[in-house]
């Protein structure tokens, strides 16, 4: 199995690991976070180093993926992906047995499609992504790259969600429109 | 694999040919769409003719499936609907294998159960409806012809949903309500 | 295969045993309800008694779960656990083979995880518990126990939810907040 490193170890680097157990692709090897976690452990992964390790670790492992949240803003999950393609990692994206994916539908590098998603015909969803459970993403949307798109969020046909936006829990949009970049759509929102 | 014409060549059919191509039960042998498409293509499928073909070409197929979608009316889907069995054709129900119906459940002819969809144990789902992705139909409720329950929809227990609905995006229901006749129900509304 | 018995012969027993006819681990041998109700049937299972015979029934059959729904208040179910117990059964989980449950999670005795829902990693679920279809309860989730979260319900990461609580229809929770004992949210809300 190949091995992957996981960039981030809270509440959602959490999520992320049961979606990898599940899909059973990627064998984690470990988790980077702040210096002062080293040698803890996030459901039995140890964090091995820190941001600064990257380099050093793109050496010895080929994978990886950003498992930072992503609520208030995109930049930390931005800034930790660019620093790991400049390492040298290869950014799969990681898609759960659980979710539906059209084949006439593409996904980015380093995107996840957790449990329970769903990803419909002609859609495509950009780099650095997060699809949360239950979010369903639905023919002809176009999702920039570095975008959270909730739990159990509507994204309606031929949306448009530009880069780096919020899409919180719960979310619905309208058919055909746009969101524009860097956008914070709050939970529960419809957006017209 | 039996054959069947998909009428109409918009978004909604996009998806109705996903649902077709994972059910793996009917192959597609062509659109029917407006004259001047007549030669274009929808996701591989060529547009092979007009309203005005349907008796032409339900001598030679014997499956048809309405694939306009229906927001502001049904009467578009009706009239269509109708048209196809005048004309001859049988109309099938399609169910996403992603998609659970109850086997205590009932579906209509020319209705379509699409991905991720749920529809419990005694419920009834009239002729000619659309239960999109991830639309949800508890036990007991009974959902007359032409409606359209949207995507991500919550209609609760022992509901009735009087035929030619269109029910919006996320909209939920109370319990054992009725939505009358021709409703148009608002994307993310709470009907009680 | 092992028999159970169903207390309470409403419809969300019906959708109990939708589930349990999927899950193919429990035979229905019979569903206890008011004595005027004593040689009716629900789905094909007979009613065979009242609350009074319950200790009479648990020296014939092992298991059993309780049935009846929970909308206002979580006595009856409460109620009926108790003296269930107490008759001597076993109240076991059923988990619908469509649900999601984290091999991270727990789920405790006399608890349904309906048709379609999901249960994140690191997420514990209390006794006698509906968990109701497409439901989703997020990573690092605390529910105790005689709650109900209703239909397409989503309780984000973190959320600790008392015993006794009813989660409407369609309620979005925020991340990390406390909802607290008996409480009654309407469907449809944001709970921040």
């Amino acid at each position: 199995m190949k091995e992957i490193i996981l960039i981030g170890g809270g509440g959602h680097c959490k999520s992320v690991i049961d979606v990898i157990e599940q899909e059973v692709k990627f064998k984690i090897v470990g988790i980077v976070d702040k210096p002062e976690l080293l040698g803890s452990s996030v459901l039995g992964y140890s964090v091995i180093g820190n941001d600064d390790d990257l380099a050093t670790l793109a050496k010895r492992y080929q994978y990886s993926l950003i498992t930072v949240g992503q609520i208030k803003s995109p930049s930390l999950r931005i800034r930790l992906f660019n620093k790991a393609i400049e390492a040298g990692f290869i950014m799969p994206n990681i898609i759960s047995p659980n979710a539906y994916v059209s084949k006439h539908a593409t996904i980015g590098k380093g995107t996840i499609v957790m449990h329970n998603a769903m990803v419909n015909t002609k859609a495509s969803i950009g780099d650095n992504c997060i699809i949360n459970s239950k979010a369903l993403i639905e023919h002809d949307c176009s999702i920039s790259e570095h975008c959270h798109i909730s739990t159990n969020v509507t994204i309606n046909g031929g949306v448009t969600v530009e880069s780096g936006c919020f899409v919180g829990s719960g979310a619905i949009t309208k058919e055909l429109i746009t969101i524009s970049k860097n956008s914070f759509v709050k939970a529960g929102s419809l957006v017209t």
